[in-house]
């Protein structure tokens, strides 16, 4: 990190932050040679919300959070990216569900997933985190998908009814969708098939979004009758009219 | 690059080849790291062009290439990026306006350098281009600018009056402006301090750019009287026009 990075008022502080964790998790092996394109899509996309939570955003935040509340087999499934971003705060928010989580990553090597089980174990026993971590052992597939990413666990992701999956690519969400299963994603491109597929779409960047979710859940928030394009219309909107404004339309 | 990136007629097929380029250039040491995300970013805006060279882009091209025409002393300076996505078609610009080519960094180290100035006399080796590659030697600095970044030749970039500087930080930029230069950028983001310091700003993917300049150079376009607010306007324009289509407004 660069000296600015190291003072939380710098207005760039979080932004800074988020690519720090993500240097040290390629460091460490947990990331794919895609990992930090994918992460600079996501800036950019962030940079046009004005790196907040705008308000359709919690609004989905919220939403999520009930339905993993309601959910009778909640599980919150991990990759590379979403591990180095936000580990500790997606344990806790797997502890404040008693849900699971499972690591499942679209190019698995051993050396990749083991770096992944290894840093999250590290984290749970730092913090003293009680969450069930799946993931080693996949003795089930995501029907519809080719190759290791259609791996999973029986007792995880394939017999899940409600799935939290941040930063998802939009093959696995489709067939996550055709599964029957309520499907909440976190997308930073409101324009992405990932977006457009989900039961409920965060527009939000994820360490943000693990820490509203954290302050959210305690608070009991109820289903409610949820139209998801209307909500990703009112995100568009929302860039739309920052840019016109800087358009001068 | 996977099986669909060889073949030309895929839609992403550019796209595809642009990062397979990156991917290159970094196992040849030539990219510092914070390459891949700086890309990741591109890749995003390009997507909100449509991954084309929208009209606005197209006028600021001809114009780019009208001013470096009518130079005294016109370079082109080159990042990492800039010569792994369009080493070889930046190097045939230069041919064409008879003009230097300079190296020049922000996070310079000799390893980098040295990666770099030697990929670019392998293309020049390789495709017979006669055209000067300054940067290994600078005995010059750039007013205003703090450490490495600073160092430039003194028959290159410091006495240029026009400079073509593709994917430019927004604190060089400032500067070379500072210095009474008319600086051409090209960036995808219309919104950056550099899109909005600059004389002229093309905002398109550096690899279209390159080859419209190899079109458009042999064609001897003229100076317009240019108005660079009223093309970002227009470019803003234009994206904001199809994320509302995407918003259904």
């Amino acid at each position: 990190m660069g000296e600015h990075a190291a003072d939380p008022s710098h207005p760039r502080y979080r932004s800074l932050l988020m690519r720090h964790r993500l240097e040290e998790a390629a460091s460490k092996g947990m990331l794919a040679g895609s990992a930090m394109i994918a992460h600079g899509r996501g800036e950019a996309y962030d940079y046009l919300l004005g790196e907040q939570t705008i308000p359709s955003a919690m609004d989905a935040t919220k939403e999520a959070a009930a339905r993993l509340l309601a959910a009778k087999r909640p599980i919150i499934s991990l990759n590379g990216n979403a591990v180095a971003l936000a580990g500790k705060e997606l344990l806790e928010v797997a502890q404040l569900l008693s849900c699971p989580v499972e690591v499942n990553i679209f190019y698995r090597t051993p050396e990749r997933m083991a770096a992944l089980l290894n840093h999250l174990e590290e984290i749970k026993n730092e913090h003293d985190i009680d969450v069930e971590i799946l993931g080693a052992e996949p003795d089930g597939r995501i029907p519809g998908l080719e190759g290791p990413r259609a791996n999973c666990h029986t007792g995880g992701i394939l017999n899940a009814d409600v799935i939290l999956v941040p930063l998802e690519d939009g093959d696995r969400c489709e067939a996550l969708v055709a599964m029957g299963k309520e499907v909440l994603v976190v997308d930073l491109n409101p324009l992405s098939r990932t977006a457009r597929m989900a039961t409920v779409t965060i527009v939000d960047e994820l360490s943000r979004v693990a820490l509203n979710l954290i302050q959210i859940i305690p608070t009991g928030p109820q289903i409610t009758k949820w139209d998801n394009q209307a909500i990703l219309h009112s995100t568009m909107s929302y860039i739309v009219n920052t840019m016109a404004s800087y358009a001068g339309k």
